[in-house]
């Protein structure tokens, strides 16, 4: 068992401000950071902003991989940590959904989302993995993106597969629900946590945009399955997680949440 | 889209009577019934009582799948409806926690639990499906038994079957939970429910057995993973569902949560 300090932030998105997004996103970095967090997730589309009206918006704010500015969000990283952040990404032929996986000395990978959402249908290409697990200095990490971890094979896919936290940038539309519940989308991160015992960082927008209202859902959901930070009041969601030993999923004294599956019968 | 009027009913359940809760629960459905149900669902191993000592003590409490008190039980059921039991199924070499799906014609299925909780592994044998999808009269219908459903896979195996409504008969023991928070294991259902448009009647055991208390978590769940009903003053939980037409999964305007899937990537 380790503890491992993760928060979720939520800097003032502009739609299509990548420069001042790429600033606000580095910033909120580093303020988390300056507050002990090792792994820090922004939103879905944080570099970019969402409701992008067609494709050729969404293009002029969009990200080479390659470009420059991840060197400025690099820099706002100290040394141990991990950051994931939501951008559009273009290349030549194409626009994906992507979120960037870096350290203050490089990339270590960029996810495209693979189940897109709406109109996102219109803009974005879907990725080919459904998530991502990656080796990072915070422990192996899952990415997903909002209506990936809807699907419940894919946050179970990534704990499989290794995954000892997941980081989920989110853009959450409000959508009504009952009084006193969750948001839907927290029922179902809560639930895949728990299947897998797999703590979850949920970075999700606030405010509106263009007439969309977002559900300000950031969260930490501990292993259990059980919300352990919403946001405070400079919209961070900030919690020391247990991480137990990699693969340990036992549930004394009887059972183990992987150990019985029964694969053969899916 | 048509509706269909659910139950999870909870009578007193005795340990080791058989005769006494085979009588209660037919009363039971048969109050049920009257009220209009037409699926009535009652918890896991109603027939038997749940903790047992050892596996001697559960095969006198067992049942073999002909025994002719399911007559008793059909003969509670009017025309028309379909009702889920649980009781332990004695085979001449094994002891099963079994879900029995019967009308008042005869029964139509016997379900083996697959994933077996606690100590259930020192008494019983585990089932060979993860859950089963039954026609009967209500539609298509799915059966897990409790752990079963905390396996997301089993949900989600059972609605892309077809099912068109799950019965979870359970017993589930209290486990400590954040003040405001549902027992995790209905949030697991909620979830579940969402993911696949798949409504989910809950029937939980109440007061205690040995020393093991009860959730008394019995709910109808309906397709977009909201509690549709907890348990009223006679220990049930009733409501109408809404049964979209077999198989519509669409989200409008864009999406739709089967289509959307990518089974190639899981």
């Amino acid at each position: 068992m380790r503890v491992l300090r993760v928060a979720a932030v939520s800097p003032e998105v502009v739609l299509g401000d990548v420069d001042g997004n790429v600033e606000r996103v580095a910033e909120a970095v580093a303020a988390a950071a300056a507050r002990g967090a090792s792994l820090i997730v922004a939103p879905e589309l944080a570099l970019s902003g969402y409701v992008f009206i067609d494709a050729a918006e969404a293009r002029s704010a969009a990200l080479d991989r390659h470009d420059g500015r991840f060197d400025r969000l690099r820099a706002a990283v100290p040394e141990g940590a991990t950051v994931v952040v939501g951008y559009a990404e273009a290349t030549p032929g194409a626009l994906f959904n992507t979120a960037a996986v870096f350290t203050r000395s490089g990339v270590l990978a960029h996810y495209r989302k693979s189940h897109l959402w709406g109109i996102e249908k219109n803009v974005f290409e879907a990725g080919d993995t459904a998530g991502v697990v990656v080796e990072t200095p915070v422990g192996c990490l899952g990415v997903a993106i909002c209506y990936d971890n809807e699907f419940p094979e894919v946050p179970r896919r990534l704990a499989l597969a290794g995954a000892e936290v997941l980081a989920l940038p989110v853009n959450w539309p409000v959508v009504a629900r009952p009084a006193g519940e969750h948001p839907p989308e927290i029922i179902q991160a809560m639930a895949a946590a728990r299947s897998s015992r797999l703590a979850t960082v949920v970075a999700d927008r606030r405010g509106e945009e263009r007439g969309v209202a977002w559900t300000a859902g950031s969260a930490v959901i501990d292993g259990d399955g059980w919300i352990a930070a919403h946001p405070d009041g400079s919209h961070v969601a900030m919690s020391d997680l247990d991480i137990p030993t990699r693969g340990d999923k036992r549930l004394p004294p009887h059972n183990d949440l992987f150990a019985d599956r029964r694969p053969a019968l899916y």
